[in-house]
């Protein structure tokens, strides 16, 4: 499907109607989440994936009231890192050399600007810096759905304290940031499913200095 | 080209070629961004345009040193509202009742949600919350470009007080947050042009419940 087609045909899902997004589905929209942009490349979060059906009705229960946490197939939790430090700028390094095949040492002078900019950040703004990266992938993911005709439903609503807990991510370093609920729009008993799309108007959005 | 194959060859161009991105393709970017979801659908912010040879070099010169804003075609600012208030709220309200010809009355309780969710948030984490959003855009410009074979470099590292000013962008209510120089690499010149793309493995970034 074309890439507008596709943006024109997506919308956030209200209802969805339990059925499977194949795994092959699933790997291209997870695919186009890991290949994101992020800034340095450092890809500061994870993207949790849930695919059990309790787990999902624990999430319904005591952090997400919204049906389709239950009846959408594959729930992703984008998750940001909680906190930056020095050994995630190396690992991103080593990564890099070997990726390239090139030496670490060679890259010292960017680990030092990444490590400049980031670990001078105050805890609040490395937090913000890393969920906006979480964003661009979370972006990627809804785009990759629509283009596989996959449903996906962002959803921020949500009490993240009692997400983070049952998920156990403070002890993985991770912050919930976003959801994402794949599935397949339920056109009867979602009145929203045949609504047409609501955007500004280019004239309205952009502005045009030439 | 095919979602996975354009993600694949995007990367950050370091160096660009002055080459013009035509019309018909910057049209394409510029709705992908447009048609980007955002949290109740509200788009709290906009995306500047910038197609001026002077106005670039004034921005490379006071605001951002990087030679991709002179080096490329067109250049997009992000920028959040920098304050939320019930009457952009309204405004889409109205957009709603008019683009699915339903009466603003039977969009009450809709508003009322909005209202109750983002005006309750301190004016800092309302300014976060719109800059997500943007990068939900920024993302979708990411994909656009990388589908219509154009580089699409986003740089976080300006000085956006000076750019503000440069814009007058307080004086619409706006804060930029993200760039995205639109242009073509300069495969000769950007050593990173051929370089592989460096991502964590699936295991690594993905954190699977099933």
């Amino acid at each position: 499907m074309e890439l507008l087609e596709a943006m024109n045909w997506r919308y956030a899902a209200k209802k969805m109607n339990g059925q499977k997004v194949p795994a092959e589905k699933l790997d291209t929209i997870l695919e186009a989440i890991r290949l994101s942009a992020s800034s340095v490349g450092l890809q500061p979060y994870n993207v949790i994936v849930i695919d059990n059906h309790e787990l999902k009705g624990k999430i319904h229960e005591k952090a997400c009231p919204q049906p389709q946490i239950v009846e959408g197939s594959h729930l992703l939790v984008f998750a940001h890192w909680a906190n930056l430090d020095a050994s995630q700028i190396d690992a991103y390094i080593q990564l890099i050399a070997s990726t390239r095949n090139v030496s670490v040492e060679s890259l010292t002078p960017f680990a030092d600007s990444i490590k400049g900019g980031l670990l001078s950040k105050t805890p609040e703004d490395q937090a913000i810096w890393a969920s906006r990266q979480a964003y661009i992938g979370l972006g990627s993911a809804l785009i990759a759905a629509a283009t596989e005709h996959v449903d996906a439903t962002p959803m921020e609503g949500f009490n993240a304290a009692a997400l983070d807990e049952l998920l156990d991510l403070p002890a993985k370093g991770l912050r919930s940031v976003a959801l994402v609920a794949l599935g397949y729009r339920d056109d009867e008993k979602d009145f929203l499913a045949k609504a047409p799309k609501v955007r500004r108007a280019k004239e309205q959005f952009f502005i045009e200095l030439a």
